[in-house]
């Protein structure tokens, strides 16, 4: 039994959802989900499907799919096997947290996927890595060796078949080079309910605007800061009672949560990306 | 154009959505919107889809879909007409803050509903009900005469076509005789978080037993007191600083919301029922 | 038996608390509420004192605190006649969602104040006014006529004694002129989590941007636009199937409680600003 | 300078507030924080005092407290050296999600308190504690031999002056032995929104009755199962699509929060108890 995702989006068109299930069908493919969503102020179709083969050829099917159905309906989409475990590396610096948590999920089964290994700016955290069994690269970065050191990681990436990269609290800015080979792969925890308190030190900028609540936001990474397709956000009741410090503890509570619930949902191909919004699958 | 949505439900198999969408595309229409779950633990498929049809008979629908799907795959279905709006009867007592909260969402166009009728067990509310010129029904219940009332009020339901019941704080249960002509359509509202505080006086228990949060939730009526399939929950953050009245009027604020929430799910066919719980596509 | 609440701030310094209780005890005053905040980083003290007195002169209560306490610790402060009703003017548009739903609590007796009339721009909602029995003002504001209008405004304030002013979507902004008539004393209603999305159309660009969470803030007018001391903010979980009308529609939601919360709060005195942020005493 | 926290609870009486505040002065402290309530159903007057005194004798404030105020109100009271890190001891099983919190938050300064040592009735989690260097006793526990193992937990407790306890998911119920030795000292963290669902397995219940919100709850533990006095509690919405798995993983979220904010207001003595429930000062 074969196990696939499919991810599409076109120009909303008549009689889609039917040739689908339809040429699913006629693969002998049995449908197990299905998720639809139109945009109407965009006029976009999108459409997530899980199915079941008992006998199945990826190359067969891309290429059926491709003829029959995507070139008609002037589709884009993705196919994902549903066995293979998706690569995530994990980029931290010095804060550990995310990473704390992130490892926890990871090592109890709630995360289905795999670390090949930990990228670093720092070697504060290697022995958090180093308890929980996993590579940890240490690749210090400055303005002069900033370019050097993307390479290094991306041939890292490379050389591990990567499929996404989070960053854990990094705290360096990604440049073009990585978010380039990894659109929409890249996921950033902001420490803010965006588009509040856009840059560094929100908690800072949320402390001295009196908010009431705080959050946090997951995003993709794209070239403008901290302005890319939200994926995940939660926020916090505060008080004025609470000084920087609760507010940067309060949120390390928001910043775990919100990046495991963004990894979770990207990792269960339940996002799908356009014109800088995303649509969440649930 | 004609619009309908369809509710199926069944034991899970393979193919449902294939032939399902086949025969809405065979019946030259269009589908516009689907959703659908399966209960792994109870092995239930259930399906909800909205269509368009430029020539539609719903004699032929009825008919064909009955023959050719339902019985084949042993479905509990239902079609609605999306362009009729359905006819809601309020029931109401003496508290007002649901009713102006109903009443001033119809009025602003939020509700895409009919109100043919007010039923209460007191004249306190009839002056809302007339600034808003809806007929408004004073029908007493007392213990000896709480059969006859409800004769009444069936009898007023029957009269107008009404497809749902509304009990907004009406205070007064319900027999059995309403319930199993309006099956899983008789909304109530309870002023906890089901199943925390059954019964009367919730408010009261969650101050006796000191909960940090208190809550609201609409469900529909069965025979057995408070325990209907839940449609929506809401709750509220409280603290040892509020009183018994300051937590009913908070609970004011949650039963409002909650209560408007349940009816629009229930009137965009967003809900369907198995097995005492509810199944809420969004 | 008179009650009396006591707001005060100063430079923080040592003995404030017990030297202002012992003044309380030695004018035969009982204290029955006692809230304190200490801002660290601006190193400013703040104090709410409720106090019952047996027998109490107001004038000599207010010079002997001013001689004996205020100019010593140079405190700003304030006291209020707690059976004193606060005299809330209402200013609204065409929408009326929070009007229903102040006039609401006010007549529950949720709300401790008086309204001793309803000023807007349109005659839309007189009807409604009228169901409450509640003085309605129609005067129409343009660019030419907005001086005047204002002028006509403070004076209805003046004649009625008007304590503070609510901008129950109002959908103006209100000059100068008014503000300094009434610092900290003009309550607003923005349908955003401030300081995300200021200005005109939040919901439009909530839903350009994106987000997974909308909010409501109510804040203090001062002159620069949705930027004064923030009371109060609440937000709610949307997702990409929320329309812009949705988003509208469950932001009024948040805008009828944060809204009221903030009034709630203003007209028990618990809240005070300094230096454009609130401490909110609960 | 030496800084003291002091919680005090008695029948309101007037006068209280000023006669404290007084003492206070008279020992030469300056009251940094004041925190007061008055439970006026059951008449009960709470009060947390931040003080700090340049010279200082605990005898002597002890002695002259409880002759000059605690007999005269007759209070409850309590003092705490503000200088001394409580002594917590932490009592695990097999799950580690909170132990993995616990200790992250712990190593980062987060909490402020010593963690002498870990008791599990299972070797599982041993390499976490290790990883962390802090001492890990295995005590395993049958129906047999609880009484001897209690015994055991009791002797380290003692051995290292252990203030409180921490259940982090400990899966046994603590007999009246321990209970009584820590009176309002033994802190747990339930798996559900209680009153909802007390005992065992209640993801599984709330699963079955089909709640829209899950929950958890942090309380002291008494005799009586699940029932002692709520320290916090914070719930999250979910949906039909929630396996039992998924209400447990995202359970785990809640539990790991739920547990820490109690445990931080326990630590700061911000927790009251009366009559089986909190008074819990922020």
């Amino acid at each position: 039994m074969k196990k696939i995702t499919l991810q599409i989006h076109c120009k909303d068109q008549s009689g889609i959802i039917a040739t689908v299930t339809n040429f699913i069908a006629n693969n002998n493919g049995n449908i197990v989900y299905i998720d639809q969503h139109v945009d109407r102020e965009q006029d976009i179709f999108f459409m997530r499907l899980e199915s079941e083969f008992t006998s199945f050829s990826m190359e067969a099917f891309k290429l059926n799919f491709k003829t029959e159905l995507a070139e008609r309906f002037n589709m884009k989409w993705r196919i994902y096997n549903d066995e293979e475990k998706p690569k995530m590396a994990l980029f931290v610096s010095k804060y550990d947290h995310c990473l704390y948590d992130l490892l926890g999920r990871y090592n109890s089964g709630e995360l289905n996927l795999q670390i090949p290994f930990i990228i670093s700016n720092h070697n504060t955290l290697k022995p958090i890595a180093d308890s929980f069994n996993i590579p940890f690269y240490h690749i210090p970065v400055t303005k002069d060796t900033k370019a050097e050191a993307e390479a290094q990681q991306l041939k890292l990436c490379d050389a591990h078949g990567i499929d996404f990269i989070v960053l854990a609290r990094y705290m360096q800015i990604v440049s073009s080079k990585i978010i380039n080979k990894f659109p929409n792969k890249v996921i950033n925890i902001h420490h803010s309910f965006l588009p509040a308190f856009v840059g560094a030190k929100p908690y800072h900028s949320a402390y001295k605007r009196g908010v009431k609540i705080i959050g946090a936001t997951s995003h993709y990474v794209t070239e403008e800061l901290d302005a890319g397709p939200i994926i995940e956000q939660d926020v916090e009741r505060i008080s004025h009672t609470y000084t920087i410090e609760d507010l940067i503890a309060k949120g390390r509570d928001l910043e775990r949560v919100v990046l495991a619930n963004a990894i979770k949902l990207h990792i269960k191909r339940k996002v799908m990306v356009f014109n800088n919004k995303t649509v969440i699958f649930s």
